[in-house]
């Protein structure tokens, strides 16, 4: 989580306990042009930069079938997100709205998702990411 | 998990130890009219029928905003589902594909997605599920 000085005027933040209601497996990595938050685009777009979906084993063979579909509907772990925010400001300007109103990385489970257009295979390479780099290390 | 006994002709799973590369909280309940599976459809419908997605403390507030919009994506935990399955044969015919080429409740990390329509809020009524009752508890 990222640190709790980060938070913006009239943000509200919760009390956060380690969750444990279920747990998540990591089935590889996803890897983008991206570096840090502040470069990625707010929004994916169909004719966006190759991106590459690196799946490990047992998982591989998961993937047979896939090349029949044109868009694929990818769920990921936002591993750099702060979970414990209520109240968001996006501005920064001290307007605030609810979590689960905005479309950002900070919510108690930070899982994102994207509809990417498939390009390749066996290499899973895909257009339309707005993520970083390497959200499943 | 569900029984191992439940795997259909040439379907094939993995080998199965308890994840914990992230972990999740529970956040609220979704309310549908379905107690099993058998019962769901296979996919929702926007005039399908009422659900209700009931979110608990403390994370009420981060609704707030949310009546700006008429269509809500929603992510939720598949209890029921085992998750060690890497190709499944939804005919039950031996005939099988790969989960992640498939719309299956079975896969290693039991995601569903909806887009589902709100239809009143402050309990936040929507329609377009096809889960089953109470996925959340």
């Amino acid at each position: 989580m990222a640190p709790k000085s980060e938070i913006r005027r009239n943000e509200v933040a919760v009390e956060w306990r380690t969750p444990a209601d279920a747990a998540l497996v990591f089935i590889g990595v996803i890897r983008t042009p991206w570096a840090s938050r502040s470069e990625c685009p707010h929004y994916g777009v169909p004719d966006g930069p190759l991106c590459r979906i690196e799946v490990s084993e047992p998982w591989i063979s998961a993937l047979d079938g896939i090349e029949a579909f044109e868009r694929l509907e990818v769920l990921y772990w936002l591993h750099e997100s702060r979970r414990d925010l209520v109240r968001q400001s996006p501005g920064a300007d001290g307007t605030t709205k609810g979590t689960f109103a905005i479309r950002s990385p900070v919510r108690p489970n930070p899982i994102g998702t994207s509809i990417v257009t498939l390009v390749s295979r066996p290499a899973l390479n895909v257009r339309g990411f707005d993520c970083v780099d390497r959200f499943w290390t």
